[in-house]
């Protein structure tokens, strides 16, 4: 089984690297701990690179992952299905929001096609791995087939390396695009979490007090008829080619010891999967934002992470995760290119003086 | 009156072009408002620029202010007063946080020498307007004469000027250097918001509970001596020569219709003297980062600005501001470059939906 394989070989991330890059960091100029989060962020770049990165990340990739949903059939989106391969189509031709921000964050956009309902036009950045043409409807019955799933999860890996060897990347950030997909994560994460549908299922597009009460119900239905809380049994009932296929590219990042950059509501689900899978390769995985959708939150929880940073985004696409890319750059360079106290003749704490945390004032 | 003439000389931000953006962003190929705080941002852009901007702030200058404080004597700070020269040695020598922070977000650092002890050798990123060799202790006298508080403030605007003759850009960030120089920032933000100085005054660089409890007193003590709380007998008797500076820099910047990046606590403290002379220059500021330091949400609310992010930083230098530099091209790209639902051929919404804030559910 592809699974089994995947676990076996994605390494649990390097507490040594960790603990080298926490100590370098602690004797650089600028009082100890006083760049917060992006200390953090610099000591997980050093555990998941398993050594003190000696690069910038500065080859990024921004994979898109879509796919359809035979559940937007039943009215649980603001927006039609085909605005799915229409938003493909935006972003093949570089005039969508995940454009926009790649290129200020200096990236490239990727899109796997992980099973859209119309066939797409063969494009330089497109990798088309159309598992189906969009999920059956999971308020009527399974969305994938087992078959299905194995094979978006290896698509999911076979994305990671066709990238990887077209265009070799130092840090990974994933987005999503597929209408209704909100409806088929809240699934994944209430069954994960354990949490009631009703804390878990948000607005996604924006839709109103009728759609949601639906969204709801339907969420409910399909966990009833689940058999147990397995990634296989819930990838099969409620999952989404590009939630499943984006599980498979989080492991082939960790196998890879490249991180892994979340975006929002989606993704956390993918790596929801891709945790109960092997959980190892959560630890390579990096939470940019707090998306808006109201059980990311639970989903994050679940997952040990905390995002970096709150932009009320509710978009997707990546484009939480973008913003982060520079963050990342910053943390590898602090750790790489500061001068500790030593090397850079400034004074130090003086005698008796401790730091201590803020919060304990 | 140099304050006069610029109060005079800034008009207030443009409310058509932030309507303008705001309808334009509201047509783009996403869920309206889906990207939340970006859109603020690209609004508010607008509003500074006087129509939605015609380039995507990629011309940045980080401005770093530094001066010497007087009240460091006392024993406030866990730093010797000769680490602020030393630090900005390092600063131009490229070796500091802020270093690798501006390389990784694209922007070049200047420092403005507002008030250093120590001479320092000239560079070509110094810009060195030297008002005086350290402030007076202003835990025993006023901080800054009269004819000092002008002439900062002077330095502060020539110092822009000389930097957009220099190395013209689009974008200023705003950090700052001085050692004990959250002393007097906490004494300026606890004169402008009326707060006590035991909820404004915070741990600094990192200093014990003995050290804390001085601070408080000797902000407490110099308050007592103020006759009133107008900006010039701030500025003179707990003002410091960078804060007072970086109030000019902002002044210019809104002259000049450049949008002001602020960093943290000193910034901040900065932009509430910019603003008691021009109230109108601070919907020219963007308030980059939450800072750590206790009193910091205290001066973003007088200033009416919300920080973008929190990643927990106190260390200043304009670490905070450089990050959200690749946000203010996020959001100027996004503007420009995403295409409408009619531009793109993309479905919108359905009948009947509307878009509802999340906060509705």
């Amino acid at each position: 089984m592809l699974s089994d394989d995947l676990r076996a070989a994605i390494s649990p991330v390097s507490q040594t690297a960790a603990r080298a890059a926490r100590e370098r960091i602690d004797a650089l100029t600028k009082p100890p701990g006083s760049l917060g989060r992006i200390e953090d962020l610099a000591v997980r770049l050093a555990a998941v690179a398993g050594e003190i990165p000696t690069h910038n990340y500065e080859r990024r990739v921004i994979l898109v992952g879509a796919g359809d949903h035979g559940v937007a059939a039943q009215g649980v989106s603001a927006y039609p299905p085909e605005a799915t391969a229409q938003m493909v189509s935006c972003f093949l031709g570089g005039s969508a929001a995940i454009n926009a921000f790649a290129r200020a964050v200096r990236a490239e956009v990727y899109v796997a096609n992980f099973g859209v309902r119309p066939a797409l036009a063969p494009h330089p950045r497109l990798l088309d791995y159309n598992v189906g043409r969009g999920t059956a409807d999971l308020a009527l019955e399974p969305a994938l087939t087992r078959d299905e799933v194995q094979r978006a999860l290896a698509a999911g890996v076979a994305a990671f390396e066709e990238i990887a060897r077209a265009n070799p990347f130092d840090v990974l950030a994933l987005g999503e695009m597929g209408i209704a997909n909100t409806t088929s994560a809240s699934a994944i994460i209430a069954a994960f979490t354990g949490k009631p549908p009703s804390c878990i299922v948000g607005r996604g597009t924006g839709i109103d007090d009728a759609r949601l009460a639906r969204k709801i119900a339907v969420v409910q239905a399909a966990l009833g008829r689940m058999r147990d809380r397995s990634w296989e049994e819930t990838a099969r009932e409620v999952g989404g080619y590009e939630i499943v296929g984006l599980a498979g590219v989080i492991l082939a990042a960790a196998r890879a010891r490249v991180p892994a950059v979340l975006d929002g509501f989606i993704v956390a689900a993918a790596a929801l999967i891709a945790g109960a899978i092997a959980p190892q390769a959560i630890g390579y995985c990096i939470a940019a934002h707090r998306s808006q959708e109201a059980g990311h939150g639970y989903a994050c929880e679940a997952l040990g992470l905390r995002p970096l940073f709150d932009l009320e985004l509710r978009l997707g696409e990546g484009s939480g995760a973008a913003l982060a890319l520079p963050m990342i750059e910053a943390a590898a360079r602090m750790t790489r290119e500061m001068k500790t106290f030593a090397q850079a003749g400034v004074a130090e704490k003086e005698e008796g003086e401790e730091a201590k945390p803020v919060s304990a004032a």
